[in-house]
């Protein structure tokens, strides 16, 4: 195996710190890039060195700027890099710059990304690893009689798709035959109008469904293993709020299922590295369906680790310097019969949005910042204590907070207890909206889809968190300046002889 | 079981917030109490309530004033006390008195605590028990011929030690038998003019042992379970100072022999509640001899709780209302058989001694805090952030960090990690010397004793921690007020034309 001397970490914030630690523990030293938006950023701290990124290049552009990342990490002598979670970290170019400078890319190969990156292309690999996906058809024909035998064959309800689409135009929902045909008509006039071309298809429409995913552990020499599932069906606007490991509604046969079926993407792709093959649940029949694979470390990643006990991002850089899995003193990674599920996780993120307005991010110095620690929590957090600063530059991810207990229950509770110690003023949290939501009775029983969220949105977003200290402070603003409402616009007394006491 | 509805907590600091944390989690509301100098506290804040003790009578005095206490309990109407470790924790009047007001005592019982609080009636429970003590003699005979025999039974090296005796006085270790007699009759002299009596007997020397301590937890029905040990050598004056878990250097049947010893003495007492059963092992012959019970929570049951999973003071609280151990529903402590050690923790006291200046206690407000997190880091803190004012009232500890990994050289290596991203400027802090032991050589092969910090002082103490801000700021300001030193003195220019740019 190859141990690296220096890792650059192409990325900000809390992933940035996360990998940072993983490589310390290590024993390898740390480079960190800022953007000029970032430079009071904490993870410019905890990496060390730190280097500035273009200022001329704009907040996010400048972390994009490849070229401007590999000619730092070769300055600083770092001999491999870590691209985190977003920004460059799918970007096969990236990974063949790093290469071509003679930088390791902690991340699968190049050609793995650009095959699952495009998702008819990882839908054709489903396919050919025998994995199920999300039934549809083939582009609809213009003869009626055959469309309407199509969908009996894909079977109701369906979603008429534009093949050339986006944005929801040509998209609707038939739910029954008697809808077919005008929704075809429609839909392809729409679609013509919209994109030019009005080829449409049909899609099945699971509509009560579960996001399930598992991640899986390849290395360079054939070995691979998968370390159980995560649920992350509570999601916002398909951004994942709340997830758990493992996914409490699979029973053990249909766990390994699912398991198998995400170890045979990775087998068919020699697949190497972390990465997260994702799955649509359908909660009426069981069935699940391939979405797409994350070729990349998850945000998520975290309630892995804690319900395996092992340590995803070490495993990434050991990969990625040849370590096998399979071999626990090589890649920190056991045999998959050595991988087991101990207790459960789940973990929220802290996010600086107003649920009080639309989820709008919110921003400006935290002025006061208590977290909450002890046992079973971890947190993984970025730019938060009391005096930093939340910019509007970058997605509004303030903390993780992640909870271990031997039940799924005493998790939630744990987690409740968590959210409740924090005090995060000057800055709008989504606190009591996650605390709502783990009390839910929908959610401690696990009965929830998808849409969750949005279905019961007046429930989640009521009763604000109260910020006592705040409003007494007003109070007394209020009175010093405009004097007390009771007393307001009397006559002041006369002095007089103060009485004696 | 009774379900409490209020649990005031009779201690500060740390461990009251530990225990808040279990009762919230539980759904038990929490009573914080503090002492004037413990106003700012972060335990007070903790609570769901908080209440001041009698100012008059001093910062410790106020926490060990009973009547007080109970009256407090039983205003805010809560129905069980925990004492937390130190302060009352270990004192029968207190459980007592508690008992007598309709106050649940969660701990032992108070005979329980009264048989194993006085060392000689310990030890004979120990022996009763069939639990290996310390191998000494009876008061020795005047017979110098009979003396000899004596020793030899018990054999080399001794200790002399005085009956009635304290603080070292009629104490002399005696290695060679040349050397029996002479000690005896200066032991006695010593004795005789220090306590009035001469009363002097021998102990088996143990100078190169080991700390151990085996976790237990009894019920109200009979159950009694173990949940391993913690190795505790590692001690500065007595103090602990890293603890581990499981001890690296007992092999299967070596652990099983000492928590069986400690069950044995758990069931000889019908020991309830948790409590641990403290032992000292001879590293030359490997056998272990029974020192001492604390019937109480100790400050490192963090890191069993993190080899097992289990959440030692959830179960406190339990067993106090009745729950059983075995019945992982009702007490969350599983049958023995089922619990198992999974991976290595590793605890550090952070204290603000200063190991620069004879581990003097530091005070003063923390100017600047930040602590370190992540995968496998649990912080239970006590007031710890910035601005928070250390006193000089109590035990320097503010902070304890507790890594685990699958090994126990990653969880060494993560707690290096974690020391080395704590910044707390404002009080010294043993940071620098924890991370001196924890990368010294001999810590990581487990070859140490007792004594390891004494005899290698000069190693641990070396490096202090750099805080170049501070510097920097204290060279700016040394320039403002008294000049660089290159141009003090020297004559300042006449002021003329300003050269042009």
């Amino acid at each position: 195996m190859q141990r690296f001397r220096k890792i650059l970490v192409a990325n900000r914030s809390e992933i940035a710190i996360r990998v940072f630690r993983a490589a310390s523990e290590l024993g390898i030293a740390t480079v960190a890039i800022y953007a000029e938006q970032d430079k009071l950023s904490l993870h410019r701290f905890k990496a060390d060195e730190a280097y500035p990124l273009d200022p001329d290049k704009g907040p996010v552009a400048a972390y994009l700027a490849i070229d401007d990342i590999v000619r730092i990490a070769l300055a600083a002598g770092a001999d491999a890099v870590h691209p985190g979670y977003g920004l460059l970290s799918e970007s096969p170019e990236f990974a063949e710059a790093c290469a071509a400078a003679g930088l390791c890319f902690i991340g699968p190969a190049s050609q793995t990304m650009r095959d699952l990156g495009d998702k008819v292309s990882a839908r054709r690999i489903a396919v050919a690893a025998g994995v199920p996906v999300v039934p549809a058809s083939e582009p609809l024909p213009g003869d009626d009689a055959a469309i309407v035998r199509i969908a009996e064959t894909i079977g109701y309800p369906l979603m008429l798709k534009a093949s050339w689409g986006g944005g929801g135009r040509g998209m609707r929902p038939v739910r029954y035959a008697a809808d077919l045909l005008p929704a075809v008509h429609e839909g392809r006039r729409e679609a013509r109008a919209a994109f030019g071309r009005d080829e449409v298809y049909l899609e099945r429409l699971i509509a009560d469904a579960r996001h399930v995913e598992v991640q899986i552990l390849g290395d360079a020499h054939g070995g691979l293993v998968h370390l159980y599932e995560r649920d992350c069906t509570i999601q916002r606007r398909n951004q994942k709020v709340i997830e758990r490991a493992p996914a409490p509604y699979l029973d053990d046969s249909r766990r390994a299922a699912i398991c198998e079926a995400a170890l045979r993407i990775g087998r068919f792709t020699r697949y190497e590295n972390a990465g997260t093959v994702e799955f649509l649940l359908d909660r009426a029949s069981g069935d699940f369906y391939f979405i797409e694979v994350n070729p990349r470390i998850q945000v998520e990643h975290t309630i892995t680790e804690a319900v395996t006990g092992l340590d995803i991002v070490k495993a990434q850089i050991r990969i990625a310097g040849g370590a096998q899995v399979g071999r626990v003193d090589d890649s920190g990674i056991p045999a998959q019969s050595d991988i087991a599920l101990h207790g459960h996780a789940i973990q929220c993120r802290v996010t600086t949005e107003n649920p009080e307005n639309s989820f709008i991010p919110d921003y400006g110095r935290i002025t006061a910042y208590r977290g909450a620690f002890g046992n079973g929590i971890r947190i993984d957090g970025g730019t938060a204590y009391s005096g930093a600063v939340v910019t509007r530059f970058y997605d509004p991810l303030l903390e993780k907070i992640i909870s271990w207990a031997p039940s799924a229950a005493e998790a939630g509770a744990r987690m409740v207890r968590a959210l409740r110690e924090y005090r995060i003023r000057g800055v709008a949290t989504n606190l009591g909206f996650l605390e709502n939501l783990l009390v839910h009775p929908a959610f401690l029983a696990a009965d929830y889809n998808t849409r969750f969220i949005d279905s019961h949105a007046a429930e989640l977003n009521g009763a604000p968190r109260r910020d006592r200290a705040t409003r007494l402070l007003r109070y007394i603003a209020e009175v010093t300046v405009n004097g007390h409402p009771d007393v307001a616009g009397r006559a002041t007394p006369a002095p007089g002889p103060r009485p004696s006491h």
